[in-house]
């Protein structure tokens, strides 16, 4: 785990966080998160489509549905996925022992598990890191809760943006895990998500749960559900928006006028997560930002993005600085979308590649040569048969990859 | 390129075979195969569905409708997909020029291509080519046909079988070339296929191309339509199936007590070289048999059964040699399929390692792991939700795999 060693400090008003190592995690990092709101908030949650699904996930649908919440609690190194109603009563414990020492309903306590998937949490140490991180929650406690969610991750991720609510200025904090089993497919409490995805939207804006999710049904098609690493849907994955309104504003409904800004600040601490997700996907050396325009639906142009993003001859090519794109325009044919291959561009960054369905990178080799060998670049492809569009981003498929998740037990 | 050096010598009645270089592949071995009949035969073809088709295959499409075939000309080195206009004519030239030599109808011959996609053919040198394969012809040429088929491939794939229709013993030899971009999903001239894998099924069979039809249909989703390597379906699949007659059995029709001992002849010959191409997957150091049962419906079955070929995740721990089968759950719980997570049954070989939903893997650790350690092992899983099943054989994720494919142009 690298993590960043000048760390900007996050606060935010009327949140207290906390990360401690209960020995989860063979790293013998930090495991266990605990965030907190000072009062009641208003929630909104997305979780998994998976028909597996984890146990803090089926608790977590059911608490998030009376639109409140005060607390989170979090552990890495253990998945507490596929474990029966041992699991369920774990993740139920969790958040009790939270609810205790807090002083709060255990019902506005939301759980949240990351790791290994089959194995029952060891419930003891449980239960001390919980008490010790929810002794241990401070202003000052982002980074340290920050780390204790992180498993694969190389870097922590979090992303704040402030926004103008007429005249109050409202803050949104956003705090993510991730770096393998990413594919989500997330969608609001009784919607659907993929990959192990942890996040955390956080503001002390004052705001209606019914808000907080026309604003997360927003930010998610254009955030974390349209990235895919290597397109495994994880049985965990957790997006929470919390707000404890703290900033005072006229509180946000769904008919504001202001809840577009709104909404637009949290889909942009979303989209900047998810970036730093794919950027740290597995073993990935690359991030690729894939567009498809020009598509008879939408459906159909996220069936091509979705198809190039998960297909391992694509990925491999890119991890190998190839800009001959015979893979993408193969992966794009049995994508099941319908269009003319005679109609077909394709781009790499600005330098077309695929005229009207020829192959000409040769005539612009060195340049395509030189846009696949960045560390970040687009690939554009226009189908020419309609106007709806879609646009992914994914890694590279790479021997670290390999190497890592053939040594790794998830 | 490894080619078993005793090569079991392969005769048909009644065909002939040759394989020549012409300098379309780096390796500088053979890269023009031609097999002809000595007489106009029975024949019927399945094709891929990718909507970007080779040209070979929209040439094939057509000509294969009349049901009567006389002679197969492939090219390996160059996949003539993605070629447009230039393409259809260099595949309908192959023809032509092979049609002349052998002085017989060009309608009565049909393409193949295999190789990089979206470069052009260089059409001198295949015409040299195919003109010295069709010199070449000679009823002990099979194996020189078959090596001018391979690209990516490991050693040769041939299966032979011989069956008793009545009172006559009719022989069935199968051909294969097939490593990478294998996900076949064929159908029948205007039905649908995945990978670029090219297979020919030759009989001196009596047979209508109906009858033929039947049997490719019923042999197909047993075979090269249940193998995935990595999931990407190629622009060039093909099967060609050519009977022509010269064993002397009353002609088989779709309605002969005979046919179904041919069909199954014919089904036994095209799984033994399906099974073949995924053990030459590229980069693959094991074959996984996956069933799954107990599903609602055949295409439940199918879409968890695929779902474990295609994850990276699966496919790298099979690598590894885990036997902890968290990743195979999740996928099957992100398939689409409709089960009850805790009913489910998951078994490596015969040894149990999911039942009812729990993990009893660390009860039989040892036993699974020898299981997961071997070359060729099955995957089981029953879902207990009705009585359907599917079947898909598919290899492993190495690093082998990425360092191939990024270095590897298609």
């Amino acid at each position: 785990m690298k993590i960043g060693v000048r760390r900007t400090p996050v606060r935010l008003s009327g949140f207290r966080f906390a990360g401690v190592r209960s020995g989860l995690k063979e790293s013998r990092g930090r495991d266990i998160a605990v965030i907190c709101s000072d009062v009641p908030a208003a929630a909104a949650a997305a979780f998994t489509t998976n028909r597996v699904q984890a146990a803090p996930v089926m608790v977590g649908l059911g608490r998030v549905r009376t639109g409140r919440l005060q607390a989170i609690v979090v552990n890495s190194g253990n998945a507490n996925a596929y474990t029966g109603r041992q699991g369920l009563a774990a993740a139920r414990e969790m958040c009790a022992v939270a609810a205790k020492q807090l002083g709060i309903n255990e019902r506005l306590v939301i759980p949240s598990s990351t790791g290994r998937i089959g194995v029952q949490l060891p419930r003891n140490r449980v239960k001390r890191g919980v008490r010790a991180a929810c002794k241990a929650l401070s202003p000052e406690g982002f980074h340290d809760a920050l780390e204790g969610m992180m498993t694969t991750d190389a870097f922590s991720k979090f992303a704040t943006e402030t926004v103008a609510l007429g005249r109050t200025a409202v803050t949104i904090v956003g705090m993510a895990k991730g770096a393998g089993m990413i594919a989500p497919r997330m969608t609001l409490a009784n919607t659907a998500a993929h990959a192990t995805l942890l996040a955390y939207i956080l503001t002390d804006a004052a705001a209606s749960a019914m808000a907080l999710r026309r604003a997360l049904a927003l930010a998610l098609p254009q955030s974390f559900n349209a990235i895919i690493v290597d397109g495994d849907t994880s049985t965990n994955d957790t997006v929470v928006v919390m707000a404890n309104g703290r900033a005072g504003n006229p509180p946000l409904t769904p008919s504001s006028r202001n809840l577009a800004a709104f909404a637009d600040a949290v889909a942009e601490v979303m989209r900047r997560l998810a970036r730093m997700v794919v950027k740290d996907g597995e073993g990935a050396t690359k991030l690729i930002d894939i567009t498809v325009r020009g598509a008879r639906n939408r459906r159909d142009a996220a069936r091509v993005a979705e198809s190039i993003a998960r297909s391992p001859l694509c990925k491999t090519a890119f991890f190998g600085g190839d800009p001959y794109t015979g893979r993408v325009v193969c992966a794009a044919g049995y994508s099941g979308a319908v269009f003319d291959p005679e109609k077909l561009d394709v781009y790499l960054g600005d330098v077309q590649v695929v005229r009207r369905g020829r192959e000409i990178v040769a005539q612009v080799e060195r340049r395509a040569e030189a846009v696949i060998r960045r560390a970040e670049f687009s690939l554009t492809l226009d189908l020419h048969a309609g106007n709806a569009r879609a646009r992914r981003l994914t890694s590279d498929l790479s021997l670290e990859y390999v190497r890592f998740n053939s040594a790794y037990r998830t």
